[in-house]
């Protein structure tokens, strides 16, 4: 048993993996998670939608950060942890980082996940990886304008921070 | 200029910095995203959209990624290829894997967006760290039955992969 977690942590993640099987016969991916507030509120739920909705970003972390920001009317989620069923893939981990979730706990990691047949394991292992070494070209053309949107961003006074 | 882009990359990139521009004068932030198809055309276009639809994911490149999808009816935009204003972030790298297209191509670079006061190249360095040094606690605890949601979906016939 991991020394970080409490018997509430546990309880939210028996509750994903309640979510994840749920949504495998609702036809949908083995993924389940929440965010949970500091008094221990269900703020948020989400179920893997990529191929229900035609959404490739849809998975259940994704789904429950787009939910609870809703919820909220707030980009910025901190204050609220995030409950996977299985551990986030570098999509939803970077998802996380950007809405400022104060804390994230999985059950299941990327290597079950590779066992199921998901590229969870394959996509931090190309991340470790030089990109020359990609099987997907990322090329980049240092645009003699790139800067403008960033100066553009800098002059308007009245932008959003976040 | 890089030996792997040609003319109509750097057109289409300049399209990316012009969507982008256009962005911060409505009130969003400085990036912008095109899907383009093997002829040339243009699938989806993305601008970022966190502060506006309250979505702490709404990247330009989500947002065009999603569009596509929805567009094409298929969460699998291979034979695309996505260019961005600025370097794709980790959620968005790892967006356009899941979503298979087939090449990434971009202007800005991480460290532009550092400037501009963005956290990609700060994150970018989070993910090559241990996460035990990482600000926001992630734990991991196994829990006897993580690997059930994989079971029932190894076990479901009509299971759609992706």
């Amino acid at each position: 048993m991991n020394q970080q977690t409490s018997d509430a942590d546990r309880a939210f993640l028996a509750t994903t993996i309640q979510l994840a099987k749920e949504n495998v016969a609702a036809g949908g991916g083995p993924f389940g998670a929440l965010l949970v507030d500091a008094r221990g509120e269900v703020v948020a739920v989400g179920q893997n939608r990529v191929t229900r909705d035609n959404d490739p970003t849809a998975h259940a972390e994704v789904v429950a950060i787009r939910a609870a920001a809703q919820s909220r009317q707030n980009f910025n989620l901190s204050g609220l942890t995030l409950y996977s069923s299985c551990e986030p893939c570098p999509m939803c981990l970077a998802s996380s980082l950007w809405a400022r979730v104060d804390r994230i706990v999985f059950a299941a990691d990327r290597h079950d996940a590779a066992e199921g047949g998901f590229d969870d394991l394959e996509f931090y292992e190309l991340f470790a990886r030089d990109r020359s070494t990609w099987g997907t070209p990322i090329d980049w053309e240092p645009m003699d304008d790139r800067g403008a949107p960033f100066d553009a961003w800098r002059a308007e006074e009245s932008r959003i921070d976040y």
